[in-house]
């Protein structure tokens, strides 16, 4: 594949060693994609594993000097195609940078690589009697640097915030092979502009993230956990808007609709009658308080016409109730792809949107299930397409498109924790305005002058101005493909 | 003031009605300075008090094509010069842009304007069950525009977090004229890159922020306190870190030094013996725990070789522990003009600032007073003058740097909570770096490329390599006067 004559594989290897760059095809095949559905990937000419940060300079510049793009890639997990190839690009993997480098127990800090594993990190600072709140789905493969890349989310969010939250300092490669080190190890500071909120959550168009310090915080209690059961999911909806207006803040509040409860019974037996309409899900880490708060939570379904409530009594009762939680995504694989959208409102308007969402899936005729962390106004609809459905996949996408206009005609925004990657790039200039996506557009260009980090990721390559007509090949009211 | 040949404030009236511009001499000098000692202030050239978000756009337009620059002031309780005049500036006074505009009870959610006083939300939404947590000294009058400027802190930050914590979203007129809509209302969201938190913090030179949209919070139970006396500081820094490294999450937890312990004593008897080296003050507000929080802190300073340990057994017990702390400025301020400083270090590196900060006071034969918010490892090092010392000032400046340098050298922050202004200008490069610096001007000339918004605040005008030399009227090793 890297014939003699590819003067930018030699160059490349010149600062790295061979084993660094592979040109394998299968190895590249494997590495095209993350997790998202229905999102383009291109062809990589090589993937790089650089080990250091002077590693990743000199795969930036030589990336640079070559006019290469670069695409930075952790566990490959993210769902919006961020992390997709682009044609001919370089895949920067940073599996490594897998080390963590400083555990302060003392000062609740953690400082990492990019390429350590979630869990990984999560177990180590357990061990130590401290805490890494932030746990996406993915958190057993997804990676810290992708964590940030994204500003993932996930179930604890509700108390304790998203990774951005955590985030201290960042070392960052610029587009221009330069380091920035950015940020601060101290709880509080505010020297200068907050260029590290500026680099988290953007999926790796600023930098390249070579080093992390994140906050900890003290181990938890045990959380204990609410189970609830309604006739409605609305009804479901308006138990966990009041729950968040009570005055408790649960260590958790997920909700399950009724298309995913019924794919979470069909996949295994957990008790669900299948005229459930909704189930709600709380937990309270509060120790001492912990029972009395999940007794709340209890009171205020049964105020909200729940069918069914049960509080477990002990952290193996409370794992047992999370058990459906946990299926979700297993349920709904079953029943076709999924295409999951990740719209975000304010928590007062959920009913609304879960109305919204079961008529856009009449309308179009396809199914649409409706989990979400709603304690957070973070839905994931997630629309399950039949493959044999030859014209399954074009209703779908319509579906998609009219999930992100609905969250935002309801005061939301189009991704509350998966991000815009390449799957929802025609949909943030709406969201940002024109003023704001031109300020992004010359922030990208001051940090990546060069334009070679993810080229076509987050925003469309050309402001609308300069690009009369819509692009080739993304016709209006279709994904990009 | 303002001759009828004056072009540039006849077209502001144009757009304003009269009113909106002041000029009365006696009435721009009493606006000339923030709350910072030892800056250098100019002379503004009128006052205005827009009253709208498009009265804020004329403002800055018309300011933008006469080139006048132009400083936002909010109370002027700012301590780093941030909101000082510029010679010939325009001030631009938010205090006509003082309502409430929402305060969603349901979602938690309040949107303001930037001249609501901080204390006027805080009661707002406290008496609708609900906490608007950050409380800098403060608080009652500054406004919610110079807490967004400054990210401000104060004593609650370290249980719930600093304003920026708080600011979901913006609106910000920009130094083109332009109106930016950043951020979201949501919990939670990912869409682009976060120019929220880029304008938090950036003292007046990104924009004027118009509206603020805030996250709350449920009402906290009453705090209870503890108070703890030892021998020396550095027994009750290590208390301190010993607490909060135990698992705990205190809701204030405060250090007095021995100097401001005796200037609080002479100012008003608080009962504090001459010997006592170190007051710690804890809090937790956690309901039916609080108590036992407090029980065991109280044990970690008895650990800690406490000479006295008080724990307040109900809320009116607790005010009164507290009384201490709310007289630190009020003492210290009866020793002589002040020079407060606002380092943070890593918690377990507390002791250290304390002596070096004990050796920089004995090296310059100054007087360093010395308290902090020790659970952020926030200290301010408070230099106080003596008026008839004719050297004193020399000397005191000397000691400020010199307190910046350590806190920095400790692995620090030269500003914890009070920005950079234009106290700590010349100092903010060294912390941020080269790339960092050069990053920060590009950012600025996108946000405001005429260069009118806050000119020679936060950034030294030029970098070094285009001004050869130190600037007439900042000799290195002074502060620019």
């Amino acid at each position: 594949m890297s014939g003699a004559g590819d003067r930018f594989l030699g160059d490349l290897r010149a600062g790295l060693g061979d084993r660094a760059v592979v040109t394998d095809p299968d190895i590249l095949e494997g590495h095209r994609h993350d997790s998202a559905s229905f999102c383009p990937a291109g062809s990589p000419r090589a993937l790089v594993r650089p080990a250091s940060t002077s590693e990743v300079q000199h795969v930036i510049r030589t990336a640079g000097a070559h006019r290469v793009p670069v695409v930075t890639q952790g566990a490959r997990t993210g769902l919006s195609g961020g992390a997709n190839a682009v044609d001919g690009c370089l895949l920067l993997s940073t599996e490594q940078m897998s080390r963590i480098l400083e555990l302060d127990v003392a000062d609740q800090v953690a400082v990492v690589q990019p390429g350590v594993v979630n869990a990984t990190l999560s177990r180590a600072v357990a061990e130590r009697g401290l805490f890494y709140p932030p746990d996406p789905s993915s958190w057993e493969q997804s990676t810290i640097g992708g964590n940030v890349a994204t500003n993932a989310g996930g179930l604890c969010c509700v108390k304790y915030g998203v990774t951005a939250d955590f985030v201290r300092g960042l070392e960052v490669v610029l587009g221009t092979g330069e380091v920035l080190r950015t940020g601060r190890r101290t709880a509080k500071g505010v020297a200068g502009y907050d260029l590290t909120r500026l680099v988290v959550g953007s999926e790796g168009t600023l930098g390249v993230v070579t080093e992390v310090t994140l906050a900890l915080r003290p181990a938890p209690e045990p959380a204990l956990t609410v189970a609830a059961s309604f006739r409605t999911g609305e009804d479901a909806l308006r138990a966990a808007a009041a729950v968040m207006a009570c005055g408790l803040r649960p260590s958790l509040l997920e909700f399950i609709d009724q298309t995913t409860a019924r794919a979470i019974q069909s996949y295994r037996d957990m008790g669900l009658p299948e005229d459930v309409g909704g189930l709600l899900l709380a937990q309270s880490d509060r120790g001492a308080l912990a029972a009395a708060d999940i007794g709340r939570v209890a009171g205020i379904c049964a105020d909200h016409d729940a069918i069914d409530v049960a509080e477990a009594s002990d952290a193996q009762d409370s794992e047992l109730l999370l058990e459906a939680r946990r299926l979700v995504n297993a349920g709904l694989e079953m029943l076709g792809v999924k295409l999951v959208d990740d719209v975000a409102v304010p928590r007062p308007r959920l009913p609304e949107l879960l109305r919204g969402v079961q008529q856009i899936a009449e309308d179009l005729d396809v199914l649409i299930a409706c989990p979400g962390h709603v304690g957070d106004g973070n839905m994931h609809p997630t629309v399950i397409i039949d493959r044999d459905d030859p014209d399954g996949e074009r209703r779908a996408v319509l579906a998609f498109d009219a999930v992100m206009d609905l969250g935002l005609r309801l005061g939301g925004t189009i991704t509350g924790e998966h991000g815009v990657g390449s799957l929802k790039r025609r949909w943030l200039e709406r969201e940002l305005g024109t003023t704001g996506a031109a300020l992004h557009r010359r922030i990208r260009e001051i940090f990546d002058p060069l334009g070679v980090l993810n080229p076509g990721k987050v925003l469309e390559p050309l402001p609308p101005e300069s690009a009369p007509g819509t692009p080739p090949g993304t016709p209006p009211g279709t994904l990009p493909r």
